[in-house]
């Protein structure tokens, strides 16, 4: 039994370093870098590292029916309901080291150092490794109950379909329903993650104390001026669709940083036609991204740009089309309970702390729909993601480690 | 001999018309369509028509090495240097039936009216119908001996070459630098042509009298930002290349209309990297064409927008690149002697002129490096051109070929 702060093990920051570059050998490349998508034969030979190290670890290995890898330890009762904790090892395309590993090795690094300081916690343990996070929080969808037989024929850029590769992880794809978890089945669910973004990593903070996960919404926008000769039309007679869209992106801008807050709102992907240097674009099309932690907020920047996509409609007589796409997901706000939890185990190690948003989605954001989560962020180097360039340095791994560690023994003292 | 006004005769409306009507079949398709890009077999078809035409109105016909078909009519004084006029046939892919076939069948109109007057003008006449103009004012350039060897490895829609293409023609790609003709060796050029944008049409006048054909300039524009996760890079933190861009469009638009004149600037090809929705585009590229009659104006214009571009670089840190694209023409001015002649050939019939630019290319713009030249300019409905719903009134066509046919007049009995 631990009692106060001074008894807390800390984690092996060598150990959990070399677990991390152990873990990028499955998948690379000749040219040092790491091909890890969900399915590859990567993937496969990267999970079973992944179990062995559980194995070892004392856990007890199981994959559910979605592919997910559990590992559980037993808690002084068992009739408490399970702490868990993790994150994911599958890669994007080109993608780094660093994005889901370190929240899956720290996880099993954690479970090594209560191991070793003969530390039994009230609650049993569960180390959750999610399947196919990068390719629609599939795991984690299937533990929620909210992956569709649809989303199964969704083939990813191994070739593999969702169903095809869950059973290929050793999963059942026809069974997948049957991995739901029940609202309140766990106590909690922690997950230390990289930041993916350049704050802490600018600021030179150690620890992010995530508030939520931010909801994202997609329109395709459609903006129909009138295709003319570019030498014989005068400048007065024109309806330039590229003229409006340049005024509907810097709009986009204006409105999004219009008000205080940390929501972002981009146009990532644009379309001028005809498209040739001699004629002026009859047609434009771009893509509108907001994210925010509140859907409200969203909402609210949404109608204050198309606002202004009315105003330029009437200026230059260019109508505007906004159609909604389905591949949107709402806010999760994390545990305000943990926050403190995650803030104070950085304190007691005299970490500097960030309270932030992730503007990214993760594991925990679907957990949220069963169970109090909370997040803790480490620096990304530059605030490079999703790229081999991806680098935590090992100090800040194990920083987030040992605030995991604590938090988790925070939680297991504290609720029930 | 002629001596007033009165006694000139007025060309034939509905033959000319009906001349127009029947070109429009070579090369027609099942929906109504005509498609004759240079060097089809509809082409082929086309030029057979016009050279039975010219025959038919006792030219005497020949087709040159670069596929230019001419026919020439004697003048009373052997010895004097010829007037030229004509346009050609060639259509743009979904082109209409109205440019170039306009001026064509109008100048062959024009011979016609004379024969039926009894009229033989002191100099000799040339009927020049200029072979692929669409496709790089191919027949006029080898005429002023700017056609190189290099044009002719260039491929247009049908599949041939330049080279192959003349061939077909009756030319002989080898030969082609044996057209060329020498400076001053014609008394003028004139060119009957439809306006292709809509300031007659809008305005209600009948003739446009062209002061000259613009300069074209073409820019290829890099911007280069930094690509990012659009979730976790707050705003503050981005190098937009797409905003950066947005802004120097409207730049573009503001400095071109900032001073007074005719010039015009387009942006109209666009395309943002990586062009995803969910990732701050790093990269972006586009074109930049400017066009006036000055070529001092097009650099003073150029000038303002890479000092705009400079500012937007320095406020974004999105550096500019800008690189000429060899696909530019100077501008030509049209002789105003021969402008003065038009605006009273145009008087005497009671219709109404505007002094006006071409902001599209033509074979004048060539042949004025030989000769004085003149445009006339009639109508396009709607200001629509290179599509198959380009138009011009029976009325508008006999109005410029009446116009024409005076002005060749004109000049026939007051230069020498």
């Amino acid at each position: 039994m631990y009692s106060s702060a001074q008894e807390i093990p800390e984690v092996d920051q060598d150990r959990l370093e070399n677990t991390i570059l152990t873990l990028a050998n499955f998948g690379k490349m000749e040219n040092g870098e790491t091909n890890r998508v969900a399915f590859s034969d990567a993937d496969l030979e990267g999970r079973a590292y992944i179990i062995s190290l559980m194995q070892v670890s004392g856990l007890e290995v199981s994959v559910d029916f979605a592919g997910n890898i559990i590992g559980k330890r037993a808690g002084k009762d068992r009739f408490l309901k399970p702490i868990g904790f993790g994150s994911h090892i599958d890669m994007v395309p080109n993608g780094g080291n660093y994005d889901g590993c370190v929240g899956s090795l720290a996880a099993i690094e954690v479970i090594r150092t209560l191991n070793e300081a003969g530390i039994q916690t009230e609650h049993p343990l569960e180390v959750f490794i999610f399947s196919n996070e990068e390719g629609g929080v599939m795991g984690s969808r299937a533990l929620v109950g909210e992956l569709t037989q649809d989303a199964l024929d969704v083939v990813n850029s191994t070739g593999y379909s969702m169903g095809e590769g869950i059973n290929r992880l050793g999963g059942n794809a026809s069974r997948v329903e049957e991995v739901e978890r029940s609202e309140g089945s766990l106590t909690a669910f922690l997950e230390l993650h990289i930041e993916q973004g350049g704050i802490l990593d600018r600021e030179q903070i150690d620890i992010g104390v995530v508030e939520g996960i931010v909801g994202i919404k997609w329109w395709d926008v459609n903006i129909k001026g009138f295709a003319n000769h570019a030498g014989t039309t005068p400048m007065s007679m024109r309806k330039d669709a590229l003229l409006a869209a340049s005024k509907f992106i810097l709009a986009v801008n204006e409105v999004t940083t219009s008000i205080a807050g940390k929501q972002v709102g981009t146009v990532g992907r644009i379309s001028a036609f005809p498209g040739a240097p001699n004629v002026i674009p009859g047609e434009v099309q771009l893509s509108l991204e907001i994210r925010d932690l509140s859907s409200e907020k969203i909402q609210q920047l949404f109608a204050g740009i198309k606002n202004r996509a009315n105003d330029i409609e009437k200026e230059m007589g260019t109508p505007f089309t906004f159609t909604p796409i389905d591949a949107t997901s709402a806010p999760a706000l994390t545990d305000q309970r943990i926050q403190k939890m995650i803030s104070e185990a950085a304190k007691e190690m005299s970490l500097s702390t960030k309270q932030m948003q992730s503007g990214a989605g993760h594991d925990a954001q679907d957990m949220e729909r069963i169970t109090p989560v909370g997040m803790i962020f480490v620096p990304s180097k530059d605030g490079i993601s999703h790229s081999p360039k991806e680098y935590t340095s090992p100090d800040d791994m194990a920083n987030g480690a040992n605030v995991l560690l604590r938090t988790i023994l925070t939680l297991d003292t504290s609720w029930f």
